[in-house]
């Protein structure tokens, strides 16, 4: 088993391992000290996955309940928090409890919200379920929820007492939401290590398999450096968001139905990097993202896209943090003002 | 102008001094970069003292925006959050600005529970307008809402930017609102400062004003050096509560309309200390709690009491933590089971 350590405000291991679903009952024993836990999945999670975590938690001694909501961003709201919150409640969960979160992305962020938030912060587990979560949303205590005016506007930061990594589950996804992950370690390496990037180029989304624990391991550990150096999301931290700053953009346009996350983060690095680089990483930036079936483009005009890049919630007032990578492997932020930011994606 | 630092997680000032609201304008200008501040009030304080913190942040270039939702603790709801939230969207607020809690306890932990998860956090300043926001609500960092099935059982430890306490808004409230936070003054003299509690005792509800502004001093200057120690309240803080486990289970058990917090705070107070003081330290509380026209008691049956008790939120799995002045000044934490508790209070 690979384990990664992270040193934040409260420090906490990330372990890696095929089959691990089956023995995280014994880490989160391990972990934390109740043996009470509440289970948060989403439908489909639910009927994959669920048995084999209380079988395993059972065998550990936990007394487990369980909270299921229907899949998909949808579910991301307030709405949904308040019957989190409610089943919390009804089920005496106590300061002293853990939440488990078992899923992807959105499973993962409310959950962790409603950890942070309930009784003012207990315990959460993270167990990722798909690629982009293992590799991003699940590391560096980034909580959520959406609000009807937009996404992940209400979080808090709240870093979970341990990740539980395991690649096989991945046996169970669709190619879209492989590909949805992909563009994440696309990012990776684009912004911090040529040779993860070119690990991933050298391959595509039919036989990424073959090399994937290595890709999950690299690309938490990068994020493992981001966030030890910038919890807190104030300097360094920004550097994750390239591509996203024109991704959101391209999901919100698209009222996030059209194009997933990493596929609106692909066309968020492909435009900027078309306007901050030479064709010759432009081109192994546009083969590689094409190698795991993600767009290079989309229909929506540009200067639609840049107006909506103005309601991004990273903006300073009248400002605004964008990020190019001049070389593969090497991140800069730029902090510009909108009218700025404009003209240079305009131009 | 008397100033209190705090040093936690975030440092801060508490500025008290009589007619400061009018100068608030400068003292939030010192404390923030931002010159763009969302006000959230209830509609009364709006009416008694918006203007005069309005003309005060103009005077300083701020641009303002007023949220004003119905006074009482049914708003401290995640209905009103909502509202807030949508508020903060629809005036762009971002990161970098500002919101300042203008009003009482449920203005101020609302609003500082907004502030602790918009975007993942921004600045507040609270401008707390009751004397039981001055000397407890409003310093320490602890914001909430209220669910359903119980009070404060959402929330998050966010410190202030800064407090701006005028003793002088205390002229328009009533009687009743005075009493209810002199109960947590007489709380802050039991547990940690003979010579306050003697202050007090040698004053009333009639002639308190007298010495108001050195009672507000001192119990803010307990309550941070208890802070400072212990700010997530896992240890030291605790000793805060003297009074509230016994008095969240009146307030609860009368559904928070018959007895104000501070009544039922004195309640608990009395009914703990006739368990473990000798009958001078009893009659001296006793005499304190109704100058001030509080009560020592209610009809609720003490087994009823101690059933609620069981479901207080400070509770950890089976254990109840419960606080005890075995002399005046000196408060000690007890930790036992809820059985152990049950036989202590009803023998």
């Amino acid at each position: 088993m690979k384990t990664i350590g992270v040193k934040a405000s409260s420090s906490y291991e990330i372990f890696i391992e095929r089959g691990l679903l089956k023995n995280s009952g014994r880490i989160i024993a391990d972990t934390v000290k109740t043996r009470k836990a509440a289970v948060i999945t989403d439908d489909i999670v639910d009927g994959l996955y669920y048995n084999i975590l209380e079988e395993s938690l059972k065998s550990e001694g936990f007394s487990v309940v369980k909270f299921v909501f229907k899949n998909g961003e949808a579910s991301k709201s307030s709405e949904t928090l308040n019957n989190i919150y409610t089943f919390l409640c009804e089920n005496a969960i106590t300061r002293s409890d853990c939440i488990i979160a078992l899923g992807g992305g959105v499973v993962g962020d409310i959950s962790g919200y409603a950890a942070a938030t309930f009784l003012r912060g207990l315990d959460y587990i993270q167990i990722p379920t798909t690629l982009l979560a293992q590799i991003d949303s699940s590391v560096g205590g980034k909580t959520a929820i959406d609000l009807p005016c937009g996404k992940n506007l209400v979080g808090a930061f709240k870093q979970p007492a341990c990740v539980i990594c395991d690649p096989d589950v991945f046996s169970t996804l669709s190619e879209k939401i492989m590909s949805d992950g992909m563009a994440e370690a696309i990012k990776y390496g684009m912004i911090r290590d040529e040779k993860l990037f070119d690990l991933i180029a050298s391959h595509n989304i039919d036989n990424v398999n073959e090399v994937i624990d290595e890709i999950i391991y690299k690309c938490i550990a990068i994020k493992r450096d981001v966030v030890e150096n910038d919890e807190f999301d104030t300097g360094e931290r920004m550097i994750l968001n390239f591509g996203h700053t024109l991704g959101h953009a391209v999901e919100s346009y698209y009222n996030y139905e059209t194009y997933t996350h990493g596929s609106a983060v692909a066309i968020g690095m492909y435009m900027i990097t078309g306007k901050s680089c030479d064709d010759t990483i432009l081109s192994k930036l546009e083969n590689c993202i094409k190698a795991y079936k993600l767009p290079c483009g989309c229909d929506a005009e540009t200067t639609e896209l840049v107006k909506l890049c103005g309601n991004d919630k990273k903006r300073e007032s009248s400002s605004i943090n964008y990020i190019i990578c001049p070389t593969i492997g090497n991140a800069q932020i730029k902090k510009v003002t909108v009218d700025e930011f404009e003209k240079f994606i305009l131009n």
